[in-house]
């Protein structure tokens, strides 16, 4: 059994979104979708938390370079912050933007992000909608 | 000196707003209103903390019935919530959705409604926009 | 214009209770109190806030020693902690143990206390029932 | 490695307890139970947070459709909301009460329910008596 | 009557700081100020709630320019960020820094401050040093 | 598959610390711990949960006598409870006291201490600095 440690950071953004297919019918869409499918959308103070895996290096005593984590992940962040996720961002042109596929989207971008730096890993994310609903993404 | 007493129920709501001038040009509004300006809006979960004050009333032990606090209140915010406060409602024709305005449309609709229960009165409300912003309306 | 502080602190306790009256037929009770009729009672876990005012003591800069507030506090705490209030408490033998009426009862308790200690003014008191529901009492 | 997902939704009860076995003496009872012998019993808001897997459809976005989750998680908190665990359910008439039999029966039920949902399986589910203390359950 | 409206922004600051008087000796010391005498000093994740009256423009709908306020404070704020209070400040010379302290030094900093901007009056303060003890202060 | 259960307990404490190495230059300091460097330190309240994992005693309903572990845990917690770790504890002589170390540290002489509770194991613990920076420590 070997000893594990990760280091969690929070990030939070702003952003609304409406969850509507156009091949349904209005009634199909209300089934699944209920009040999200508002016309002009609604919002939520998403809240974002990432998880960095790795040996801690010896001499700073780090996972990673908190500084070097707050950068990489706000500049994918910034891209969600105060948007609509249907209209303004690239990612939701042919899936709903679902607590799940958000959380998928941003789980793609922080990994390849974070690889770009030495001997981190991405361990998972947790993305909240509200404080009573969040979804886990991770690798096993 | 008198004894005072209030008691105060917690509700949400999710919604999106722009704030915008069509007045003003767009650097104007930008330098007012920054990221809020986008175009398609963005979102926050609200929480609005509701608080009545009144003789407690020796039989029940109750400033108010909790029950009939929730239902007048709950249909003052299923006004807002799922809602682009914008275009979804009359309130903000003509003032921007700021926390402040939406707090002072909530603070009227509600007290007009509580005013209908006999013996409460509105003591103040708070609106969370989130969890670091938020704004106190009360009558003095 | 003087200005004016306050110290406030946590203090947390876990009980039961049950809302009924005897001289009320059934309906009369299920209609006032909902589901807190239930007959072996129901449980919270509270949290009580108590604000104290006074002087910042030039020499400790405090207006109270906290020490001394927790122990006078907690004493009464553990009067409601872990118990049925309804029984196993001499307070609501001829009042419904509402969040009101505990507060009601916690005042008294609590401002009698502190009035011992020279110099301190129990300013207010905050009980949470859960947090989306609290009662404020105090003094004006 | 295959990418997982979970989407995690939070419920919430208030219910009154008793620790106490009639094969035990008193002694034996305080020691292992401490305050929680107390006779009429004592009581928590409970926050239950319920996890459930697998895979995001691709039309709904969504990997399980949550007002379904909803209303059958509630069905089953409903017989627990403002309860004496110990005499009100029928679940615990041979085990006490405590928040590792409450994770259990509750994670029992729960399964139980949503295997009936297709294609939706409980993860895990984290029980809070208190905010300092939680328990999880879960299937490996 | 009239209707009044604050905003509130909530800091966050991380200093250390250690109760001590030179003119005492070490039992006072301890009696008084109990595991705050600590010789290196501990710490505390302080949390600041700034709260300006004033009324709404109607043009912005806003009390305050929130990018205002927040560069505002946050430079006071950012001389008791990461400090030892006692010798990083030049605040706490001749006085002990308690929250009580603390909170006085930060509302006149920022009510200074505040009174430069046109027409926005700082209604209260309040300061959390752990989320169970907080000191508010304000003008009557 | 096989069901798991563990009990989480939170504990707390207030520290400060100062992230410095004596082998590097003040600017590779600056680089790698920003504000960290102050001399003096500066602090936080740290929130710690244990979670033991074991069998439920069928007797008791406990994975884990409470009051035993509260003892237990207590005993550790208050060797960094209101301490300057760089000098007031003997564990960061020869590292930096981050979070990841003081996690490590305490992941150590908690399993150490829990090893001694007949059929307990410890799980995992959970650091937090803040409520946004924490780390994970387990086995597996």
């Amino acid at each position: 059994m070997a000893l594990k440690i990760t280091i969690s950071k929070k990030f939070e953004f702003s952003a609304s979104h409406r969850y509507w297919r156009d091949d349904w019918s209005e009634e199909q869409n209300k089934e699944a979708f209920d009040l999200c499918v508002s016309p002009y959308g609604h919002g939520h103070n998403y809240e974002l938390h990432v998880t960095a895996a790795g040996p801690v290096d010896p001499q700073t005593g780090m996972i990673i370079n908190l500084t070097a984590l707050k950068q990489n992940v706000s500049e994918i962040v910034r891209q969600f912050d105060h948007k609509y996720l249907n209209l303004d961002t690239p990612f939701f042109k042919d899936r709903i933007p679902t607590t799940e596929n958000i959380a998928l989207v941003l789980f793609d971008l922080i990994e390849a992000k974070l690889n770009e730096l030495p001997g981190v890993l991405l361990d998972r994310i947790r993305l909240y909608e509200r404080s009573d609903l969040y979804v886990d993404v991770w690798k096993e």
